[in-house]
């Protein structure tokens, strides 16, 4: 077979060629911007044209700090098919994480938002490396800032060459990209990734038995850019020239809806709390999603009721899947087997809140206290990964040594496996609730809680016991009709059919909002500081 | 990333891991066979483990002289998930070339099928390199065979390691396969397959853009495993675990249609002419063939009537594909794009009765005397391809510069592209008719002939002339039901309203067969022989 690298540029030019009619459609500041590929093309190499003219050369990295929307989406493949990193910086991590990062990847030019500029003002005089800003705006004119030097997005592209040509021998082990991930402790750990693994990595978004993306599909990638390449939608979306609709920045569960709606939206991939207020949105209004055939959710466990309303009520089919920034991020997605397909639907439905099956292409091990778990729903073990989009390392950093042993890359996530190989969360190595030497899964409380038609949102955590060594603390925030009329009491007696009866947290906090990362997740960090003294 | 080998074992132990219930069906000269891939793994398994023992080492070649079933799929992991080649003879070559390319292949074991034994004693004197014979065979003894030494593939695995354990360091540009395919001229040539070739090929085939092969799907591969891997079937089959169901020796139209029916045949693969044959038998006969989703048809092109029969009457999506040995074989894939579902029937079949659309992961270029084409579905040129699961040679062979030129390959093939880049075979470069200078199309003739009610198949090719140097002269096969009734000068009118005066045959010869070669494709160079004085 010929020596011919898997790299991004042969995933650009088949939208070029062949897709040049369809559509993009971006929501910016100013309204919904609309184009083709065809433009989207020629615009993407007069921005690899700028880049260059900048400076920018081979292996240099280049951030965007940068919502979804189609300028960003050309970042996404001007920079890496140039042979260029695309960093995308998490707009929303702290002054001291955003410096921290940009200058540990060495960011040689970063590409800015207008409405984003002035929170990087902030941290400019901690950035050791960056020599360029680009400020991405729909205005003509570049709006005032401090950041220096700074340059006009639309004016650098229009001054550059639209028939930049892209080199076909990058090899496909060179960098096309890297993402940084909030750690437990200390700062972020940056993942790279290479041309090889996001190409192989879309291949497989497109496969019937996953997310079976194809060119007719309409994408609305709502989990952000600057998070794990918004699970690699984006693309994906490009090479099979599918439409896409980027929402922009802040979209509201109305926007998003009122998008679905009129750009006739096929599939939108975000985490469960988007799909809960998304949900909350749909069933207080008028929309016709009727051109939705599924929704991908990942980033934290679904609860099931979640997934039931999706599926029954709204016929949208709901693609639970398991991911992380290590892994590209796909790593399994919950469809039925065929086999599975007559089961009853509460039997179907069990499966489907599950995490899933492992995808075509990776391979996994459940491993316990004595070796890899049997396959029988019941022992718990780590999910270890390995696979050609599963990262090595965390990029110039000593904690990779505690991940990544041995060609396997230990996820920290505890799982039980059933004997048709379908994975179930059970929790976080970190969170799982260890009483009395044996272990309780907060994720199963959570979920267990989210079944409760008054709650909205729960979340259950270890909390230091003076017998127990550790007793589950829920956390529970209601929904606005049940406030102040549903007692403690009854939610954890809503808990006794399903559980032994040491599972049961010792009391429920009523919250207005749990506090949650920047990506969206709960942070039990945060709640377990704050009650730390609770049972003692 | 990790430096994780795109290799045949991930394959193989996700079959065997996540889907062992799922089932094999397999026609032998017993009867049905019908096993789990659980069964199948462990024959697998104990196969690799009794080649182990007869000496085979990483990088040998074994070959395989045997139809579609069972043990041949089991081979086709077994061999290269060891480390050795996978070599498939095609059982219907000459003795000259079958002993031609087992001994220039250095094939080291060749497992026989019991009904092909008698092929290969003729040959036996003729190798050089066959250490082994293994002879596979429903009965429990070894039948009497003069070749030397045989041993039973039954006994042998019966005695073998079923935990036999792959190695997981193969590199992924050694080889797993290999096939000749036969040339114009000469000795048949050799293209081989890469574990990351027949890999990425395999993951192309999944895609719901191409083929969409999933888990829920049953596969029925018709076209030979000799020939291009089935096209790629049985390990795509393999790998997502679809159900498999292999129709053995000699399939009639009518054992194909009741395997269909029985097993609830999804997907299948065929060359025009089986498709031909299976759609007589279905409309002469009473078969449900509800199940079938789609059929798969390359190796040359189908005539616009047979896709319009399947699709408007049997509702069956007839998926035309493009291919050839060199490029593992798929390369397009003639599907709708999004923007043109709602386009006419009429105007939505001429467009899938081209050859489609490149398949994502290749690169194409159609290469006329002036560079490359213009795409106006006028200008016509070479199809030249380019990709990972593409070959950059002819194994150990001169006649490669032929073909391997400055990193693509040149296929031979003449075709002209339209503006959406859906792409039209016209010819073989050697198949084009030269008349007076100006080139005419043989295949835009044989599919117009086709297309007319009395005929059953049409070939033209381009026949000396003393003024316009070649004249196309047609060759027809009359259906039964027409024969004596129609006469040649009714046949060459239907073509006045389609073609340039100039284009049409000058005559027809009627035959009660068209000569094929090993494959099921017209023999045009035995009828050029046959009628170069025609004209003259």
């Amino acid at each position: 077979m010929m020596d011919f690298p898997l790299t991004l540029r042969t995933m650009f030019e088949r939208a070029e060629k062949f897709f040049p009619k369809k559509e993009i459609v971006s929501r910016t500041m100013s309204g919904l911007f609309r184009y083709t590929y065809a433009d989207y093309a020629r615009r993407t190499r007069r921005l690899s044209s700028a880049l260059e003219s900048l400076g920018v050369q081979r292996g240099d990295r280049v951030a965007t700090f940068a919502w979804n929307d189609h300028r960003h989406l050309e970042a996404y493949f001007a920079i890496p098919c140039m042979g260029a990193v695309l960093h995308t910086v998490n707009i929303r991590l702290s002054p001291d994480h955003i410096s921290y990062i940009v200058n540990h990847a060495q960011d040689r030019v970063m590409l800015v938002d207008e409405t984003l500029v002035p929170l990087l003002e902030k941290v400019q005089d901690q950035l050791t490396t960056v020599q360029a800003y680009i400020i991405m705006t729909d205005k003509p004119e570049l709006p005032p800032t401090t950041l220096q030097p700074a340059y006009s997005y639309e004016q650098l592209i229009a001054s550059a060459e639209e028939t930049y040509s892209y080199p076909d021998d990058l090899d496909e082990k060179s960098l096309a990209g890297m993402c940084y991930t909030s750690a437990t402790t200390g700062k972020p750990k940056g993942v790279t990734y290479t041309h090889r693994g996001v190409y192989l990595h879309s291949i497989t978004l497109g496969l019937a038995d996953t997310t079976a993306v194809s060119e007719y599909d309409t994408l609305l990638p709502i989990v952000p850019m600057f998070h794990v390449n918004a699970w690699g939608m984006p693309f994906v979306g490009v090479w099979f020239g599918s439409k896409q609709v980027l929402p922009g920045p802040m979209p509201t569960p109305q926007i998003l809806l009122e998008l679905i709606q009129q750009e006739k939206v096929t599939i939108s991939a975000g985490v469960p709390t988007v799909w809960l207020g998304v949900l909350k949105a749909l069933e207080e209004g008028q929309y016709d999603v009727s051109s939705l055939r599924a929704v991908l959710c990942g980033g934290s466990a679904a609860p099931r009721g979640l997934i039931e309303a999706y599926e029954t009520k709204h016929g949208i089919q709901f693609l639970h899947a398991y991911g992380m920034t290590e892994a590209s991020p796909i790593a399994l997605v919950s469809r039925l087997k065929s086999t599975q397909k007559d089961l009853s639907q509460q039997d179907r439905l069990d499966i489907r809140s599950k995490q899933g099956l492992l995808v075509p292409g990776l391979e996994m091990r459940i491993v316990g206290q004595d070796g890899e778990v049997n396959w029988d729903g019941q022992e718990m073990g780590e999910i270890w990964l390995r696979g050609p989009w599963i990262a090595h390392e965390y990029y110039e950093d000593e904690r990779s040594s505690d991940s990544f042993v041995d060609g396997w890359f230990h996820t920290g996530d505890v799982a039980v496996v059933d004997e048709e190989g379908v994975v179930k969360l059970v929790d976080r190595t970190k969170d799982l609730v260890k009483s009395g030497g044996e272990w309780i899964s907060s994720v199963d409380l959570e979920n267990a809680l989210m079944a409760h038609p008054a709650v909205f949102e729960a979340c259950v955590t270890g909390i230091p016991h003076a017998k127990w060594d550790e007793r589950p603390l829920a956390f529970v925030v209601l929904k606005e009709a049940y406030k102040d009329k549903v007692e403690k009491q009854e939610l954890l007696s809503s808990l006794q059919d399903q559980f032994a009866k040491w599972w049961i947290p010792d009391d429920v906090v009523l919250l207005n909002e749990i506090p949650k990362t920047s990506v969206g997740k709960f942070l039990k960090r945060a709640l377990r500081e704050e009650y730390q003294e609770y049972y003692l």
